[in-house]
């Protein structure tokens, strides 16, 4: 079968097509014949990380046929190994996918969508009628959260992006966008936009001085969800300034959602009855050939993509 | 009128009896004749800060019968006033107490009850079937958070105290009861007792390396709740330990729930409706004259009280 593998760490041009032997699936694992599989911004640390064991394939989301009863299914890779024509998915991990969703909205949906939900429901415990905020609106799990967070019931939702481009599709997804340019004061410009009262939930994926700024900007009650934080955006809260604005502060990892089946089960049954309904539309920015995942990994560097990019392993390019 | 006035911060005995002139309402603040009034763990600390402005007369909550219309009141008083015989009761931080619920129940009920409330639903975002672990369990706000957790659903509850001697007054309010030792790990405690799970909700008002220990008690989604801290018990949360785990932080200060009308209007009624249904009963440790508020501040700082101290203002003592 044909895979994209790294043998070092690196830039982009370490993920090279080759031809390898299929996995061999251990117990509780079955072989699935991939259609489509995702990519995901923390691909990039992987690819960059030399503590990451060599030849790798990396991809943690994939959709296609079960081989041992042909059911069409999409599973989460929490080891990698999805970038390829053929993976061994772990039983617990897969879920079938109903008839009338297809392949590239089920593998677009499954990661991202269940990190988009557990961010606003598990960790943020979204409650009708509450104002949502989003980092990285345009993104595969930010697109998928301004969506989900309507569909559960947010009064308003409002999508941050960091380029003006990007404003046009944050909008279309049914947030009100804010363009944040160096300098911004994100909490100040939270609380303009909603009369003075600041957001109830806010997903940050920046960390940093924005993450300090973005607490100023919670109302009362409020609960900043962090999903992670670029280099160098570690923070420390002090419960001083928590008890000062009665606010919160929750940390969201998938791994607590993969490791509870039942879990894992309920919200994958959501996000399809939601896309079935068309309630949750994920945008597939670019399907691209195994030949043509490095030039996807640099645009997601680049934040030149909007929604979810998807490798159609089959493509001959 | 008897009031207790402070003329410098300092030990208890700086509390004494003085004959003073009723107070002069405010706009929007109405006379109350106070029949008892409540003693808050708080008031110890302004007591001791020498930042506080002298004379003084200390004391957050009360209740007694409002002079220009007659009717029987609970009032939150935010900047003291309570240990006397008349208030100057802010009316937006005033409720009418029902006729079937009695004045010793009320003001047991209001101030400590609307934490304990507040603590749980706006800040711990309680929800049916979890499980919550009370700190100081046999105080005056946490015996009502015990009961309040039941009484809104939680699973179970774990009440924490730290002597042998107050175990039986908590398992009374319906908890499990945690008798916590110096050296006791209560990360590892809590799991214990919940399977390895960990506990959904923690309310905590101690703070230091006890707080860090609880977050690891805390089940995947968990919301660790900070009431304040003793003494050099500050600490701050590391993003990263949140993230690890899927778990929270939040910190609730009553001001945000009276600085609502609306939302303290509606604690109350909940508070005193449960009480009325028998599901709420705030234990009064014992009731002093205004001679005796040193005295009982002694007792509160020696944490030998149980459930709620109350001054009756017009005992004769």
């Amino acid at each position: 079968m044909n895979a994209v593998v790294m043998h070092a760490a690196g830039g982009p041009d370490v993920l090279r097509v080759e031809q390898v032997p299929e996995p061999s699936p251990a117990g509780g694992e079955s072989l699935v014949d991939v259609t489509f599989a995702g990519l995901n911004f923390d691909d990039l640390d992987q690819r960059a990380d030399p503590g990451r064991k060599v030849p790798a394939v990396l991809g943690v989301d994939a959709v296609g046929i079960r081989r041992r009863d042909g059911r069409r299914v999409a599973a989460l890779l929490r080891t990698g190994g999805g970038y390829a024509q053929v993976v061994a998915a772990p039983d617990v991990h897969t879920v079938e996918v109903p008839d009338d969703l297809d392949d590239r909205q089920a593998v677009a949906l499954f990661e991202q969508g269940a990190t988009a939900y557990g961010a606003l429901m598990l960790a943020g415990r979204l409650r009708p009628g509450e104002t949502v905020a989003v980092s990285a609106a345009a993104g595969g799990v930010g697109h998928l959260a301004v969506q989900l967070a309507l569909t559960l019931g947010a009064g308003s939702v409002i999508g941050i992006t960091g380029t003006a481009a990007k404003q046009a599709f944050v909008t279309a997804q049914g947030a009100e966008a804010l363009v944040e340019g160096t300098g911004t004061d994100l909490g100040a410009r939270l609380r303009e936009l909603t009369g003075g009262r600041g957001v109830d939930v806010f997903l940050d994926s920046v960390g940093g001085a924005r993450t300090q700024s973005a607490l100023t900007g919670l109302a009362p009650f409020g609960r900043l969800v962090t999903l992670g934080w670029r280099p160098g955006g570690h923070v420390d809260v002090p419960l001083r300034r928590l008890i000062e604005q009665s606010v919160g502060c929750a940390g969201f990892w998938m791994r607590h959602v993969v490791d509870d089946r039942e879990l894992l089960c309920h919200i994958a049954q959501t996000l399809f009855e939601f896309a079935r309904r068309g309630r949750l539309v994920a945008h597939v920015d670019r399907v691209v050939g195994l030949r043509d995942v490095a030039a996807a990994h640099a645009a997601l560097a680049a934040r030149a993509t909007v929604g979810k990019v998807l490798i159609d392993v089959n493509r001959e390019s």
